[in-house]
């Protein structure tokens, strides 16, 4: 693990000392990771993974293609025919999100669609991965983790959707449900906006660098969108880690959610056991799971 | 309202269109604030708001006395004795907290106390205010707000307690239950860290200008503080509103939240009903209400 860069989101790792108190013991989220066998662990497919290259660094993104296999196959044809060249961070909203998007508006769409039909919800079957979490959620039936990412589900409707949760990335759109398309995208950086389920089509989530966008100046136009064009964000280029050549592709693991090892976080994470808590919350929110990540290679 | 500047945090204005749709028609979050009472409405008593001056601008934050009456009296003493002149934000932890501290160890405390016991909880009886929200949430088994503050009951303990929403403020502490007193303060950045709930000392939330607070550069030091001191952001100083000359205060109203237009402000946020959402949430988180502020005055 020398040469690797741990990139477990930063807030899990306020509380790692280990000592047991209350309930049952647990151990630490850094011991469960270091112990966590290989298999636990899944290679993110460089297949589906963006890399969104700003001035001060790179953004990892991955697409879920299980969830929303149209709009992601067409961000994959805008990101072929470089249709992101040259766009810029466009808003920067507080506790809401980052947009981003092409200004000008005669760039060639190549073999992409402008609009596509939502991808809001699918149904599910029992063949579905999902690991479902043992708490209550305020919106959804059933929270939980589907291939990596945070989802929910409806017994009743048999209908399965991505949630909003820190770092997740959708396509905007208008007010008409399939005026979306993957033109213009967002990331969540605050408080989830779970009133944007079902309502947005998510295609995937940030799982490095989420903080170079978080971190951006507001904007101060309506809905945090900047108000002139040099406040903006200068993209150099969105582009297909498998279009990369293999020495300059980042290799990039995560823990599998329907693993042994993400089990144990999520215990770990309900029933922090380290010498700074003192109570337990004995509950966890789908969105405050973190994603294990491990990143080696050029970043 | 013409010499007014609306505050209410951003996102909630994504939605103000007011197209009814399915569900009980409900009137946007503007035509509420625009028709809402006087009455409905409660100055914030500069006795207990604290202006945090930075280079880049004021963040004014509430204090909480009705919780955290020993440690609210604390920085007030702090405060008044000038503790904080030459403080700086240390720490910028990604989805999490930032965190301000006196780096002089030296430094006066004033008649202040630098620890003391914790106030993590109250005991709550039937004159306590509270709004309950009407949807579950998944740590607690009830929230909603209490004099403007987002908060946690349970009725089998008759315990209350300040929730860790984005923008609140917080005492830090070391491991020991009793090792905060205000010297060091966080407000929360990101995702709510429900799991501090309970753990820490809350002790108000940021009113006006969180963003000038969660927009700043991520310290890459270990839980996110500052490698170096020149990384650090300075604090010009952390005054009492009260203890400016009038004309130097900015006035603040906040909705209350047990009138009628926060109850109305509450379900128009279950059901939003703008031509952009199509499938309303039906239910809110305790973290996902925004506060209503209305700032008038020189900032």
């Amino acid at each position: 693990m020398s040469s690797m860069v741990w990139s477990v989101w930063l807030f899990a790792l306020i509380a790692v000392a280990g000592l047991a108190q209350a309930a049952p013991a647990q151990p630490s989220l850094a011991d469960i990771l270091d112990h966590s066998p290989p298999g636990d662990w899944r290679e993110v497919d460089p297949a589906r993974t963006l890399y969104l290259d700003l001035p001060h660094g790179r953004v990892v993104i991955e697409l879920a293609p299980a969830f929303a296999p149209n709009h992601v196959a067409n961000i994959l044809k805008l990101v072929r025919a470089g249709y992101f060249d040259g766009a810029a961070i466009v808003r920067s909203q507080d506790n809401y999100v980052v947009q981003w998007s092409q200004p000008d508006e005669k760039r060639d769409l190549g073999r992409a669609q402008k609009t596509l039909k939502a991808e809001f919800t699918r149904r599910y079957d029992a063949s579905a991965p999902f690991t479902a979490l043992p708490d209550r959620d305020t919106c959804a039936a059933e929270t939980g983790f589907s291939d990596g990412f945070p989802a929910a589900r409806d017994p009743t409707t048999h209908l399965t959707w991505l949630v909003h949760c820190y770092g997740m990335v959708g396509a905007g759109r208008d007010n008409d449900a399939d005026s979306g398309g993957g033109t213009e995208l967002y990331a969540v950086i605050g408080q989830a906006p779970r009133q944007l389920d079902r309502n947005v089509t998510l295609v995937g989530r940030v799982l490095v660098g989420i903080d170079l966008l978080s971190s951006l100046p507001r904007g101060h136009g309506d809905l945090g969108f900047y108000q002139t064009p040099a406040e903006r964000i200068p993209i150099r280029a969105i582009r297909l880690a498998s279009d990369q050549p293999p020495a300059e592709r980042l290799r990039i693991t995560a823990l599998r959610t329907d693993s042994a090892s993400f089990s144990a976080v999520i215990q770990s994470r309900r029933f922090r056991q380290d010498a700074w808590y003192k109570v337990p919350a004995g509950h966890i929110d789908v969105c405050n799971v973190p994603p294990a990540v491990r990143v080696s290679g050029r970043p």
